[in-house]
């Protein structure tokens, strides 16, 4: 079965838990940082979450890396 | 005064409609296809709406490029 392609938001999820662990950071400590619930923050990064443009900007930023870089497979 | 950075929203809007108008597309062809209303749509052009991924993804699938394109500077 051909792996269907992620959703945008899916691998902005995934490439944000990777960058948030590669910083050592805790989903409370990115949560607060952002300014969101923790829980909404870690539905961005199960891919559940339906994130706007803002949100994305705020999250790379936080992490101290581009949007695109978040938003890209190789992420 | 130093330029300041265009919001990603800001971004992708204008990537939006020079990708739109490179296909000879109307406001309301892309309104259309997309799902969404022309107000709208109009609005994400000219930057002053907050899109969601799954609004990125649509319209770059309708405009048949890929959705960093449209989030990058150099769209």
């Amino acid at each position: 079965m051909r792996h269907a392609r992620m959703r945008l938001a899916e691998t902005f999820g995934k490439n944000v838990r990777k960058a948030r662990l590669d910083k050592g950071m805790t989903l409370e400590g990115l949560a607060h940082e952002v300014g969101l619930a923790y829980s909404y923050v870690g539905g961005i990064e199960r891919g559940s979450k339906n994130p706007t443009l803002d949100v994305v900007e705020k999250i790379a930023s936080v992490l101290k890396v581009s949007p695109l870089h978040l938003l890209s497979d190789s992420g």
